[in-house]
């Protein structure tokens, strides 16, 4: 008899997805699966006793039907860049982490069909670059891009800071490949700017976090490379001003406004205090600050031009009280480095509480007004540092802590502070995740703001789509 | 006893159907209902009894509700100009016809953050309109845009010639509000432009040509208006240079192409010949023209001069041998009619047999010539009349009948000219529906080229979202 036969079913399985795998395929020491077990910031503890690292999508439905046959759980994993732990197994799940971090082919790119497929691995750094070399934008990027893979960012419908114009993750995806739990394998990778041949299935693996299905491969759209960018960085007279210099921006620039963030006076003063390199790029203080891009395909300088006009209309309707148009590509690194120090710049002021949420745009000084009435009526001497991407109504509303308190206190807050927050968000309209998903993070304030109904809706697609339900159990559900 | 009591369950549903919608709410004479069994080429006949015109959602969801309780099938239905039978009921689903049309208004615009919120018996003429009063764009825009209803466009995922830049139907909706097969309203209006709180359960209900429920109304998204719009009408050297041509036209003006459309010489020589007002803007003749829009969101005139510049270069370059350049709204209007005029002008040519489909748009010459090659090896003398949405890769393949073959033997080769095409447009990976859905019309397509995987994962998510198969039973699956 084979050794199998004297094996449980899942020690069979699991034998037998390290075979199909082979040796480099999988992790099965503490040493080595620990870095796919950690959460960078640290709010879930994973377990898991096998990693596997398939590079096709034939060994990932291999694999997949494996699991399937022994019932044993799969948790999909990308860059592990994740902010809401659903790439984390849970000890319950007694689950493999699936990595695709190996499959990171890039199978083709058509600069006349302005696509671009890719594997589920692939860094979404090197994808921008290998549009780039063919003088073409794959405009998705976030913080992460230089490690985030974009499987993940496909799964987790990733936002960054080009969704202004391009759209989210999503708005890119034209097809997919995905290897479904019981290990067959869809080919969706469709080429195709119009299809209405049926529903659009892919739909429900982007944003799926990876609970229906496993995202292999993806066909993405491409854009012609902008050859003309404008950075500008204004002081704003105050919050509201935002959505007349927003409006003003869209319409004069011939709606070229590809970004469009919002800085806040404490941790704009807190990276120029620590962080080195960090320069105001003007000469007063403001409460509030705006970064925003034009960007232009043509390289006819049409947006700097744009840019000057829209900036003085905007000084003498006193929406700005002050500007500085980066000069150079380095000054325009300078500018956004002061928009990506926020997060590491907030350190400076203690312990924070994050919340990734959305408002129609229109209503965002609304809302931070309202918030921070509220959080410091709850917690008096607390810092909100509110920033983020404005111009799509996506609010980071993180709090920073009393100068007076400790982390402790502070943090034995976080709950009621939160649902305070949460709470104005949906009253007024808004989502209690922008653009970070659910994961295991976030499952409270699905089961407190997700109408039942809606629920519901979810549990029969989950039913539908993975029925002995395996895939990556216990998150966004 | 009630004088329901003594009927059956499904006359007890009609009766309490007709009470939900009052006298004003529903037809059941022949004379009244034939307007909704009329679908325009012809190709299906309807039959049904009766046809209820609720005009709120909780009527609708009332109306569900009763056909929910007995079993009666409902076909929805908005403003029946589509071009596959999805809204016409067939005899054997003895349904009722649910009719969108008295819900009809806009709930509310918000230009700030770029949104407007419709009921899906809106016109979508009348939601341009609205858009246009409040200085933005509402982009969706076809032939038929004043008569049919944003439910019904919605509901088919409609294209049309603005694809290029601003995609299609479903590309522009950010919330829907749907009634399921049960007879519950699904409030998901939201207004954000990021929410990445579970499934994007909208997505099923887009495209899905009522079959999984019904949309009643929806937020979509709204853009800056236009102020600097540019048409040209040119003479391509092959269809190989339209390629060349859309990919300067894209880069030279800052990726504002709006419309890429083809026109073949059959029929705008035909046009020119039959149709009152339509003439020839150039000197030349050709073998196939390209119609084409930039459309800068300011009124600087950026588009003239980048429009001037890229034709005397696709002069130069050899992709084009005659342009003219739109000098006024009215000649840009008569351009368009050159466009509009296609499928009337193909009358004068004689029968035809039609097919649209979408390919690579980098493949698109390739596809004509191989399908040209195709059709005349089977029917020699016939004439193909391929035209559309080039920039999306969305050709309207038509063929009109031989000079020298009666109607009825050309049209008896219908099958076998319309599989060989769709043979052709799947071998290139291309899709036998790309802008006008599946309805009755392309079942037999569906059976023939789509996966079996994934037609067995749409009939799970219909089990999943309508387990008794009540809505528009027949069309799609």
């Amino acid at each position: 008899m084979s050794p199998e036969d004297a094996l449980s079913p899942r020690a069979a399985a699991l034998a037998r997805i390290r075979q199909i795998v082979g040796p480099k395929g999988w992790y099965d020491t503490p040493a080595d699966i620990a870095p796919y077990l950690a959460e960078q910031r640290g709010m879930f503890q994973g377990d898991c006793k096998l990693v596997v690292r398939p590079d096709t999508a034939a060994d990932v439905a291999a694999v997949v039907s494996a699991c399937a046959s022994a019932g044993i759980a799969i948790v999909p994993q990308g860059g592990n860049t994740g902010l809401v732990g659903a790439g984390i197994p849970m000890q319950a799940d007694a689950a493999i982490i699936l990595s695709l971090g190996r499959m990171n082919r890039i199978r083709d790119i058509d600069p006349l069909n302005a696509t671009i497929t890719v594997e589920a691995g692939c860094i979404l750094a090197n994808i921008q670059a290998a549009a780039a070399a063919e003088d073409r934008l794959f405009p998705l990027s976030l913080s992460a891009e230089g490690s985030c893979q974009i499987g993940g960012n496909l799964s987790t419908n990733a936002g960054g800071v080009n969704v202004l114009r391009y759209g989210n993750a999503r708005d890119l995806v034209l097809g997919l490949e995905v290897v479904l739990p019981d290990g067959r394998i869809w080919n969706g990778l469709k080429r195709l700017r119009k299809d209405n041949t049926g529903y659009d299935l892919k739909q429900m693996y982007i944003g799926g976090e990876g609970t229906l299905g496993i995202i292999t491969a993806a066909v993405c759209k491409l854009y012609p490379r902008p050859k003309d960018v404008q950075t500008a960085f204004v002081g704003l007279r105050n919050l509201e001003a935002s959505l007349d210099l927003l409006a003003r921006a869209r319409s004069a620039s011939g709606d070229r406004v590809t970004s469009f963030e919002l800085i806040c006076h404490r941790s704009f003063a807190a990276a120029v205090a620590h962080i080195p390199g960090i320069r105001d790029p003007l000469t007063r203080k403001f409460d509030d600050y705006a970064l925003f891009e034009l960007s232009g395909a043509n390289a006819d300088g049409d947006m700097a031009e744009a840019m000057e006009t829209l900036l003085s209309e905007a000084l003498a309707a006193g929406e700005i009280d002050d500007a500085a148009i980066a000069q150079s590509d380095s000054q325009r690194a300078d500018f956004w480095r002061i928009r990506d120090a926020v997060v590491e710049s907030q350190k400076f002021l203690g312990g924070s509480i994050k919340h990734d949420i959305s408002i129609g745009v229109s209503r965002v000084p609304a809302f931070i007004r309202r918030a921070n009435a509220a959080v410091l009526a709850l917690l008096p001497g607390a810092r909100p540092v509110p920033f983020g991407h404005c111009g799509d109504g996506n609010i980071h509303y993180n709090i920073s802590q009393p100068v007076d308190m400790d982390l402790e206190t502070f943090l034995s807050h976080r709950e009621a502070v939160t649902r305070n927050v949460y709470d104005i968000v949906v009253d007024m309209g808004g989502s209690f995740s922008a653009e970070h998903g659910v994961g295991q993070l976030k499952l409270r304030e699905m089961a407190r703001y997700k109408q039942p109904l809606e629920l519901a809706m979810m549990h029969r697609v989950k039913s539908a789509l993975d029925p002995e339900g395996i895939m990556n159990p216990g998150k966004m559900l």
